[in-house]
């Protein structure tokens, strides 16, 4: 029982480290201004908690379009802040699980993080934690109470914790009134200017500079006004790519299907 | 326990093959260009999906009217993949169980499935796998939370995974935001021109060419602009066979009756 | 347990005997064409289903207004069929039951017929084995998807399985999406004319020519457009008579109180 | 076990005669036509019962509304019918109940009328059986259903069952369709007349027939057209008497009170 | 068993007593017309209840605002009846009760009533025990069920009981029709008239007959039309007393704060 | 048992009081007028309490808009009282709990005040006690009546009880008819005016007189006509001093973000 208190004190960083490595499996490529906006923020948020002597709770909502690499940027968020202690907080880890063992579950993992004098928790699409589902709509109510009271909890004393959420529907956070309870709101937009989207092209070295050129036009006029969310866009031009490099032909083939 | 965990690792493809041969009782004929563009689509995902480094993880839905051969199209695919590990979830397997057994017995065939390299899951009648019922609505929101993350969860390194689902009704799909978790939807057509019909009847050998092109002819004015199924077809000339072959009569009148 | 399971497969024609007599109390009457055309239908689909090689499941709704002899259509049909194997799913036998141990029963009910060669199951009363209720509306939806899911699944190979279900309510099994479940669907009518009624009275022996004349225009005046069933008929002819035979007087009485 | 068995198939006449008496407390006056319509219509139904040969259930529902004497009215219908076994089925039994052990009590007071040759079962009170509330409405749905399963049910080849039900709110009966379950519908009328309430007056020996006179008067024009049921009149006489007889004073103060 | 059973039967009287005295705690002041009407009416159901021979059950709705003393009036009434036996249903002892719970207490207070010649029971603040919130609606319906049924049995015979109920929303007990489920309904005023408010001011002693003259007055103009409530009133009093007496001004300040 | 009992019996000033520092560590600022005007009327509660021999409860409702310092307000009134007996009722304690649970652990925090001469139990965040959503909306109907039962329950004699509730949607306690069961209600108002907002800044001791000015300025133009929440302001003075103090750039930068 002893060893066991003991273990459970002890920060887990390594065990999820693994995840981390797949959310980033695409890499985190600096395509512009949006991407450098949401690293500074981020950088301020942690440098503030560290320093300030009153307030120790800080807590952000990542939120944009479906696939725009907000898990991805949460990742980043967290490890850039060099804290000891990060966990992450993820549906697919409660598959099956009855409302009550999620809650108890992601009570849990604060629990741990309140040991620790510097923690990030990031909770990782946050619908679907909630099982939310816009017909009827229906929700686990109890984990949405359970996060409502965490994201107001600040941690005792001499400890500081970020929490980082992540959710695609920003109308489902606001009807539920959750939004309201993280202290800062970040977007996480889709590409939908021609530099972007060709500077994300050429950091995957399948295109050609000229084949980057054309496809990125492609890509605009495709995603429309809405523009295209950076994970989509990576796996058009890794289904696209035939032999090493890209062709438009391919690429507009992917566009269409994928 | 340990032979147990063995058994459980090893591919279970010879199992499912029955149902299989089952849902392909119709044959499965080549009737024109709807055929040959679905089969070419899943071909392309299954050779992107062998030789991609980076995404790991292809989710595909085939939706299309009722009795139009989605689930017989669904086991072509997942036959001619090649892929080592087949797995057919279907609702007649998951009668009389409550939804906590569903979903634990549908994430087993995931874990299964994500010990082998290549693999192919078949998730069929999904309204069904859900108990979606118009009224209320009401459905299973255990199960398709449960399908939500599973259709996001890439497997570990070094597995590929090929999901392929079949559903009829793709309004409750959008309703439920399940259509936009598959990475591609593809649609099963139904059978509306004298041709196709045609080349259906010609395959079963119950009718003459002249019947054929008569009782196509037939079909197409029965059907109307909505078309016929592939399934309901071959039901309407299996029971018009009166000997050996079909008459324009009997088809016209077993129409009626099914 | 080994003779437990011998019992199981032996087919159980005899105990279900009773309830068969007991739904044919008042005879099966020939008083016209819907008769004559609903005993063809059947024939035709049992004769397909035996001769069939391809498919191996055929599903027919029986539905009709309340008291048109719906019930006994039905066993009527499994009677003549010649089948070796005939079961009733019949709601009195699952008052008290909870959804779980009813949709555990019915499943029982179709894995028997499976291990049959020749089998016909008969659903009766498909609203109230769904305990439908149109305030709500409330019905088991447990029920509901067993059915649809059983009405869809061929028996295995070298079994053939017909079903016959009967139902009141056609607004509802269409609202619930269960018509469609079904490949065919025949109407029991309520008589509306005074042929028919006269020679059903005419069998009962509790009229003379004269009255039942007489009577059945009474009977076609009350019934008015609608009708009236075969079981309400019979019911109003028992009550009205008061030593051997009817009298109009009697009759039209009954008619007002029944 | 056995001597159990024996216990239960011997009718239980005599355990529930008291409850009969205490329904019946008022007496039951013969205050004119209605009555003597009721009483003439129960003695129909009984007769036809008994020498039917190939019917054998017989279900009547007495409606009417509150307070009119629908619970007197069954009790005296089934005490004259003469049958051995008569059983009452009434909500005061059931307080605490959960709804699968009350139909599980209901189906018992079934099973055991059917072991006898001529039983009637009095339903009393329907909307409160049903735990019936306009707010919703909520209701038991189980006990519904398994009303009207039992309704329809006819008993074991030689047996003859008569089934009595009060209710009295129709359209709540209609809008869970089961008034349809009854094969006969029978009115149970408020008062509205003067003749017939100073007939009920008159019977009680509370009033000299000139006070008879006056405070049917005012009765008739306090009830208004809806009339005043017997067991409201009776508990307003009852009430009104001050020494021995009622004065026209008294009973007005009271039908303002009660 | 047999212990167990007598102390059960023996009225408790004096367990309730201190319950009494709490909701007493005010007095009971006669401040006009409405007192005096209440207790006679009282006075006239436990006269009747006790002569009559027929009628062994009396049930009174006593109805008015919220703080209006309809507790106190319930509690008055029940000791000036004389009768032996007088048992509390009140919220406050279901605090943390299951549905189920609450039920089997109830029905065993009115089993405990039943076994003495001459009870009272005091339902007091029904909506709480109902559990009713305006939001939905929702309420234990369980529990409206149970006071339905039981307010309508008679108690066995030579046992005589009177239900004193209380509620401030007769809106509410009308739609769940609860109402009308007793004998009788009397309303409870708030004082909307300078002379009552008056006499219950003098009664506190709090007062001199001027500053009583003066509050009165300025209590009238703050209540407007609806009156306050007695208990509202004695509350308001109680806070503006500074040394011995009450100012006007402190009253002033009072009636806005509370 | 007996030493449990002793022990539950001693109040728990100090378990608590490490909470109700957390919930003071910003300090609690005179700013002016309304602070005056809470702390004024909490001291009239209180020595009413005291010295009153008639009434012994008495409940306050604070609320206001979000982060506007109810729940320091309410501590500081508790602290201030002098009363031997706080307890701090808080969401964060309950998360996971059942309803049944939370209930029961309410009720004991009422019981152990009970056995306290004078007590004061702060009932914080109603809205997240409630697990109250917009949505539905759904809430724990338990909860709510427990309070409201709790709210109207005085002590038993010889003790004296306040409760302090806070709360923030005072539309949602409305509609749940909540607020009226508190005795008082008080309002815990945002800043909206340059003087307040400044005389929180200087009491920071995080601005010079001269940036005070300028960033109160900043502020009330931010905060519109709503105002500023106390927390919230204290929030951002804190996230804007770079070094030691704030320059009024960083001031406005963080206004956004937080
Ligand atoms: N600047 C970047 N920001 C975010 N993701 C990036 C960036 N550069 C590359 N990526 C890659 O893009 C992918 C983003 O996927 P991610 O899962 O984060 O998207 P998401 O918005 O969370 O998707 P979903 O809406 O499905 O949850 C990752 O593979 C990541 O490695
Ligand atoms: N090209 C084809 N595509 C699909 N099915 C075919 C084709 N050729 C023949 N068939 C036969 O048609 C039948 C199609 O039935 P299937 O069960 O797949 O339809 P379905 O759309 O899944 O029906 P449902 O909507 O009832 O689920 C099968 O018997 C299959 O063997
Ligand atoms: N041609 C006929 N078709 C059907 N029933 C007949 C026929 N001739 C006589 N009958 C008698 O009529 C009665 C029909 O009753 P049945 O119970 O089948 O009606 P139902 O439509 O099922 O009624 P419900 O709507 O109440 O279920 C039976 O007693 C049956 O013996
Ligand atoms: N002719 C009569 N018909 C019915 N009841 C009569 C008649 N004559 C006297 N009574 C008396 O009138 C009373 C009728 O009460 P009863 O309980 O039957 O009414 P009810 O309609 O069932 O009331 P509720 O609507 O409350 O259930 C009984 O006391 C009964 O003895
Ligand atoms: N004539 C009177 N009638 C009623 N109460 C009186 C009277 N005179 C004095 N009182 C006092 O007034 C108070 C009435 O409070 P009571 O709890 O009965 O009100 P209530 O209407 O039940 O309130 P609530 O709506 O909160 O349940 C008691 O303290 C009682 O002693
Ligand atoms: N006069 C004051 N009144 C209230 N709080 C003050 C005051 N002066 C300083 N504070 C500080 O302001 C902060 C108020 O935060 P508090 O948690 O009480 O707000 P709240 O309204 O309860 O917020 P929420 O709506 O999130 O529950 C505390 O840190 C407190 O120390
Ligand atoms: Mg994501
Ligand atoms: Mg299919
Ligand atoms: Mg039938
Ligand atoms: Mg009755
Ligand atoms: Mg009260
Ligand atoms: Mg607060």
């Amino acid at each position: 029982d002893f060893q066991n208190a003991l273990t459970e004190v002890r920060p887990a960083f390594g065990a999820t480290l693994e995840n981390f490595e797949q959310a980033l499996s695409g890499g985190f490529i600096d395509y512009g201004l949006p991407v450098t906006h949401l690293l500074q923020s981020s950088h301020l948020f942690v440098q503030q908690l560290s320093n300030s002597t009153r307030s120790n709770l800080m807590t952000v909502l990542l939120q944009g379009p479906s696939k725009t690499g907000k898990t991805a940027t949460a990742i980043k968020m967290a490890k850039e802040s060099g804290f000891p202690f990060i966990k992450l907080v993820s549906p697919e880890k409660y598959v099956g699980f009855s409302e009550q063992s999620k809650v108890l579950s992601i009570q849990k993992v604060f629990d741990d993080a309140y040991r620790s004098s510097l923690s990030i928790i990031v909770i990782d699409d946050i619908e679907l934690l909630l099982e939310y589902v816009p017909i009827g709509p229906r929700f686990s109510n109890s984990v949405l109470q359970c996060l409502k009271v965490l994201l107001k909890t600040p941690p005792p004393k001499g400890r500081k914790l970020m929490v980082i959420g992540t959710a695609s529907r920003q109308d489902v956070l606001d009807s539920l009134e959750l939004t309201e309870s993280f202290t800062s709101v970040l977007t996480v937009p889709a590409l939908a200017d021609e530099d972007s989207i060709k500077r994300v092209m050429l950091e995957t070295s399948l295109f050609t500079p000229e084949t980057a050129q054309e496809c990125a036009r492609l890509a605009v006029i495709a995603a429309g006004p809405n523009g295209i969310g950076i994970k989509r866009l990576l796996m058009v031009c890794e289904m696209a790519k035939t032999e090493e490099k890209v062709t438009p032909q391919a690429f507009q083939e992917c566009l269409r299907l994928v």
